[in-house]
């Protein structure tokens, strides 16, 4: 961290920040130029508030210099992460998958929603049995009884299950029951004591960015699993919130290649939220793909006008088997780079 | 709520969308003008998703009429919501308190702190036992211990005390130590199991608008909370997230006046985290109160430079002296016309 | 337009309405249901101020039924607008072309830059005369010096060239030296007078979306244009602005395809300054490609170190060729998808 | 400005960098320290871009040490600028006034409607001659005629008049009419070249902050106006465009401590178009006196159901009266406040 200083600076106001840097613990080192007086904060700068430094009368601007995330930050872990859920099934590093299923477990019909999404190529099924809804009102979920569907759908598919986890009390029945990876959800980026608690786990993990979280966010979200032990951890742009109202979310897929040049972490990207209309989310799907996204989670619907969410942004099982393939025809372009990069 | 139907909606559509409501049990009022069809629903329309209707090919547009809040919505209960601390402390229906305190509790000093917060004119404590915080490696709060120290300062001051809860775990123990009210922090603002555990008791609640939070969704979150069965809930303004960087977050005091208007739960305001630096928490404290907002929430410490967190925003306890001052000033007018209207 | 009123209107309230809006020379059709009364108006609704009629007592809720834009309309016009710049160089209705120069002309080192960009494959030339900075301190552009230098560089290779103007009294300047595209910056996206003048024109217009935009604010500056006459309008994502500072912008590539579904007019993408870096000006271009842009505009430097403005979203002429090659790898998948659609 | 390298800078990376900069005619001042290297670039740093600077593969981050605007900053021209409008009404310095008329000049009623701003205490006229719509199909304003009738009211009441000036060519008109203030609306806030134009002038501007402007860009945008050599800019926070839809913008009210912390310049504030709804136009108007602001800008129609445009927001002439007198009760204690400081 640096503080530059203001140009007029005392020695005496100098010597007292550099006191109040020592007292906690830092070394100062005090560079005065002819016109810019530069102080270098080294040691274990996350003892320090950016803020209340810059808020002191002599400082004119604090910088950081080093990123607050360690463990998810690409400088100290150059290699990319890769999740393998077994049988073949990765992501990251160069492995592409497509997580698809409906946006609720509603009963019966995610088997067959799941024989479809994987006969159309998708490799792992997602569904909610616990959700988080903006009304009290509104659908909640079908709680454990959605975790069996889930487990049965699995037995008889094969794909690993993606649902989300929305209370710190159920991380161990997930866990318990063998899901194969606990979603966070847009809302609870930032529930840290969720995040810890999933951080003692070794369950894959896909963390959802804020409703309008940050970048840096999000990766400090992931190093709260992570500082708990947990390296297994996807990171899913699935839109964020801006004045724009002519689609559900803004889908900044800037997110991806800038994800991608700060962590390690796989990216997975959401066009069914990130838009939320059917007839946006192949073209979407798509740009994730040419992008660089490491995995694409759809929601596929057998009768979208009877979903119990979501069923605006759902895809028919019919729609879903053309956008695989081509999503199969964009990844592939985009393999043959990665191939010629490496 | 009501549907506008495409101008070429044929006979035999518009019948496939009245079964599809009322297969949902609701009743559908189809009114056919020269220009437009026009359905009206009626009944529960919290089981209708309108972006799901929207997207129905014959469907043009989907208005809401009545809004998704109840139980938080002025028009079924006109009379402002009161609640009451005690000792003549009121917050609400023209009752005006100031909450002051530390962002943390720290230790000893919180008993300081309190006193310098009385005596200057400030009706209830603030201070944060569990924090709640972007980096895993920042401090997180001293936990029960600082409970402890809140009990002995209202022991000591007589000042009711807020202090965030942030974990469903922890619910009970705040009810059990007698805190006076939880403060749901802008990070779980949707943290809806948490919205809800908070609902199964009678403490008040200070509900903090989410860092990127609609005033629809604050009301929402508000509704969570009463629908469990507890109507002690207060909204709060702290700020919202926005392109400008020159303040911490964007002071939203639009939202007091809204607030007011759609809902009969009191509106609090708080200058410290909508801005983020001392200098500004004064004008913006006037401003909120000159805005209408029932209560303001400031943060004072006794020596910024060392505050284990939000040392930028806070004010000094001579600092605070001179604002509460004012605000006592401006307070004096906006409840002359208060009684002008009364 | 639909007013919907509140509950308990009164006749008397309802015939005031209805004079109010007869009086603006429209029709009004009332339909009182057992629940909700509607007021549909027919006739010319541009007359009517949505805001100021919801703002009446007895209004709860105004829906327009139709969108405010007509000649942008794709409702009106179902057919792609093509625009053909002569020599096989056409944009729109399933012609595709890559648009690349430096971000501002500086000199002799244009026709370099045009060369290398002709030879990678873009077939149309952009480059600042005229430059819109956020300073007025900052390099302000070359004036008609830069025009000149961008007809040579035509002479030379035959591109059409695309170049900002940004005052109305220039506006004959462009036309009279035979400028292809008139490029309308974001800044300029609602300067009203400016559109009316290149509306007045028969020059194609690339019209940037504003710094904040909404999608239908672009197609309003769009309509703009139009109604002076000139239909020749290409439309440009360019990123807009959000919270989010890992890059310079947040590129809403969800507008691509929103676009695309509300208007026949052509969409360009700039993922130059969409993402603000070089390094993630490839990955955004394919990404736009897979969207469904019907045209690229991207920044090509010879040397961005020295470059006057926007060195840092540069790519130099090596890195462009590769990009190109890859944005036609994606483009001819996504060519074959258009071509088994149609 | 300073740059800070990485850690693994080499010496010759670092002698580059250092050449580059003083190719652009600085100075670069090395300071290696044994864990960061820093350069001060000392100079004329208008010349760099930091974007660019940043984006060198030696260097990690770079930070602008001197803000860019000169004219307009508080640091060089420590006392506040104080506006004369002769008769005793002067903006900024201690010194407050109201400037209160229609949205739109539209006939005779506009002297009625001034007779009544005045004796309701307002001190200034406002009226738009020249209106900029986000529809062409909308009323455009009545031009020069407008002018006409806002002199006349002049010449009736001896209020000084407020109108806005879209077009670089219409600057000469208002000039010579004798117009006292130029209005700079929000979609032009970033159009230079009308900046350019009142520049020149020696005619008051009221700069209206962008729909998405940051705090930074109105000062620039004060700057090119100044760098003209016109000093007399007022600023004017009117709302800006956030995620928020129950109010028509969101008023930032934070930015009037900010302006007034950054800059000498006098600061305006407008409820009318940072709320768009009548009802919270006294509250905002309230909360605004209250921040600090130096004038306040309010739309005042006398039939507000007939009024051309933005007849939402407008108070009614009794409305007025009231607003007015709070305002001056409010006004009062701000004032008592700035007297016990001086």
């Amino acid at each position: 961290m640096i503080a530059i200083l203001r140009k007029n600076a005392s020695d005496e106001a100098v010597s007292s920040i550099v006191s109040w840097i020592e007292g906690k613990g830092l070394t100062a080192h005090v560079s005065r130029g002819s016109n810019e007086t530069v102080i270098g904060l080294v040691g274990d700068t996350t003892k320090i508030d950016p803020f209340l430094l810059e808020s002191m009368d002599v400082v004119q601007r604090v910088q950081r210099v080093s990123e607050p995330f360690k463990k998810a930050n690409r400088k100290f872990h150059p290699a990319d992460t890769v999740i393998d859920f077994g049988g073949g099934v990765k992501i990251g590093g160069g492995a592409f998958q497509v997580i698809a299923g409906p946006c609720s477990v509603e009963g019966d019909n995610l088997i067959k929603i799941a024989r479809r999404c994987k006969s159309a190529g998708a490799t792992m099924l997602r569904g909610g049995a616990y959700k988080p809804r903006t009304s009290p009102y509104a659908y909640q979920g079908m709680g454990e009884r959605g975790l069996d569907l889930l487990l049965e759908a699995k037995a008889e598919t094969g794909m690993p299950i993606v649902t989300e986890v929305m209370d710190v009390r159920d991380v161990e029945l997930f866990v318990d029951r063998g899901i194969d990876v606990m979603q966070i959800g847009a809302r609870n980026a930032q529930n840290f004591n969720l995040l810890k608690e999933v951080g003692k786990t070794s369950t894959p993990v896909l963390l959802k960015r804020g409703i309008a979280g940050t970048i840096d966010e999000l990766l400090m979200a992931a190093e709260y699993i992570m500082s708990e032990g947990n390296d297994n951890v996807m990171l899913c742009e699935r839109g964020i919130r801006t004045f724009e109202t002519r689609t559900r979310n803004t889908f900044d897929l800037n997110a991806v290649p800038a994800l991608h040049y700060l962590t390690h972490l796989p990216v997975v990207a959401d066009p069914s939220h990130a838009t939320g209309y059917t007839r946006y989310v192949e073209p979407m799907a798509l740009a994730a793909c040419a992008a660089g996204a490491d995995a694409l989670e759809i929601e596929v619907h057998d009768n979208p006008a009877e979903a119990w969410s979501d069923g605006a942004q759902a895809l028919t099982p019919d729609q879903f088997d053309r956008t695989m393939e081509r999503i199969r025809a964009i990844r592939s372009v985009v393999a043959d780079m990665a191939r010629e990069e490496a």
